[in-house]
């Protein structure tokens, strides 16, 4: 199994990049194909040479950042870590592609460079969301701003087989981020994808309030991509300035410094247990092999957990049973 | 100035709705109309003569519940408070009409019995919503699921004259609520909002991304009905789950028991100013004569809040503005 990782790509690379892909290498069983500048990359490889004949470099001198148009950098920048890791990874090269860099191009260039798996209309990023005390599959979280009904009813699916099949989550329940609980309720997007996912074979549970979406019983929230990012970037928004203002409040009373003072374990906690970021990397579903985007400021330990996930990704066989499903079109009708 | 208010609307109605508007009684020159059970009514009416020839009761025998269907409740129960208070409106008999029950059966109200005003697309929902420090204008909030550029720029022209003119903010500055700062950035109906804002005489200052929703500088926020909602129960369910959980992480240990102690009024002086149900009503903006949706669980302070609002909102004359808006065309092409 060879995972092809952009050195390039995330506010710590290559350093964290090629740290965490060393430590995978030591704790997996893997290989791994940076794409990105072999000089840069060098820099780190300084370690044993059993582990270093487990590690190929593809030369590219360009990056893309995020301060690139996502459709364009894919098209231009010919000679940059994510292209020719992409390029790589159609060619057969590798077996799946993680990166850390600009998602709106991760996204364009699984559209474009890798290409989607026969039958599915738009692939679809799909994180680990924290609800609860548990996880659910956010999907989309900003792939499609603009969807049809289809498209969610086969952002369902494939969501229900990576949480059975990756998360080993037995017969996953979907849920339909809508504006109330009722059938009937919401946008006509919304109502017709609920009709569908209604007949289909999922374990749909029906629709999840936006008030309940940090409590509910959900393993899949589906949405469009509008919808799922505002909703993970307001959850952010909303966690840090909260844990701000607190402070704040905290800060204005001596009575309330010293019991911030002893709270202070406290929420740390919680603030890590609510962190979407901390939870590994977001698979982009749909494609024809596997592409995981880990989050921009990850470290080597995010970066180990994303080789991990691109790991088990592979050996539950995801892409092949979403394939059988639409074969069989079990969903689809 | 004769605020019609439904009597059995809410959590605590008929109760705290004549209570709260005796309070208003005392303190505004305004006259009131109760529209509902008459016998119920007249239990809280023990008072001196003089408010009480400022009273009048349109006897309503029916009450339209949550639980009732929003446009089948207004077609059918043609004998509820809600239907005989916006009647009497439309009729001229009062000059605004607040209510504290069900949400979707005041929209369908305020649009099927009180009307548009001419030229406007479509009425909006509009709270105001704890902001940073300050509020903004949240529109809309769940009356227009299903939106067009148009509406959007409508919502966002009405937003601009309520801000100025009822709660005197000069020249209010209205943003988009998008999932990137860019143009370009976003959905179709967005981006196309984006165009028309940009064209504008209004204070357009760009997209607002949703993890900045708490702390911007806009004084309206503009989006579709379904993204409004989501965003406001979102809000609502993650400041309410937070507290729930940091109260569990605090009390895990005894060094935590005590700092929460010690912080307990920081935390409840935080919380008030992130509810935006204790900011009085939403009014529904584009409607022939003020609607004013006060929230369902208004004790009679707030229902004292929200007559003054509708008081000031006539006072205002932000209607009479935006029907010379609309006319002028400034706006609207």
């Amino acid at each position: 199994m060879n995972i092809i990782m952009d050195a390039m790509g995330g506010d710590n690379a290559p350093e964290a990049i090629v740290k965490g892909s060393i430590e995978a290498l030591r704790e997996y069983d893997v290989k791994i194909t940076f794409s990105g500048k072999e000089e840069e990359i060098k820099k780190y490889l300084n370690i044993e040479k059993n582990l270093l004949n487990r590690i190929e470099i593809i030369n590219a001198e360009d990056v893309i950042t995020n301060e690139d148009k996502p459709v364009k950098a894919i098209r231009k920048k010919k000679d940059s870590s994510m292209v020719k890791g992409m390029n790589a990874l159609k060619d057969g090269f590798g077996d799946a592609f993680v990166s850390a860099g600009n998602t709106g191009a991760i996204l364009s260039g699984g559209l474009f460079i890798v290409g989607r798996l026969p039958g599915i209309e738009r692939p679809c990023l799909a994180p680990l969301f924290p609800n609860g005390e548990r996880f659910s599959l956010l999907m989309d979280a900003g792939a499609n701003v603009d969807c049809k009904p289809l498209f969610l009813n086969q952002f369902a699916l494939m969501g229900s087989i990576y949480m059975e099949n990756v998360l080993k989550i037995e017969n996953p329940k979907v849920g339909l981020i809508n504006i109330g609980t009722e059938e009937g309720k919401g946008n006509k997007l919304v109502n017709d994808t609920f009709k569908l996912l209604k007949e289909s074979e999922l374990n749909f549970i029906g629709n999840i309030e936006a008030r309940d979406i940090l409590s509910n019983d959900a393993d899949i929230l589906v949405c469009d991509g509008f919808v799922g990012n505002v909703v993970l970037k307001l959850m952010e928004g909303v966690v840090s300035e909260l844990m701000g203002r607190m402070k704040n409040e905290i800060l204005k009373t001596t009575k309330g410094k010293i019991g911030g003072y002893l709270i202070k374990d406290s929420m740390k906690r919680l603030k890590d247990k609510l962190d979407y970021s901390e939870h590994g990397g977001a698979p982009l579903l749909g494609l024809k092999a596997p592409v995981i985007k880990a989050h921009g400021s990850s470290d080597s330990t995010a970066i180990k957990n994303a080789i991990r996930q691109s790991k088990i990704f592979l050996d539950s066989g995801v892409n092949e049973i979403i394939k059988e499903e639409l074969d069989r079109g079990g969903n689809d009708n």
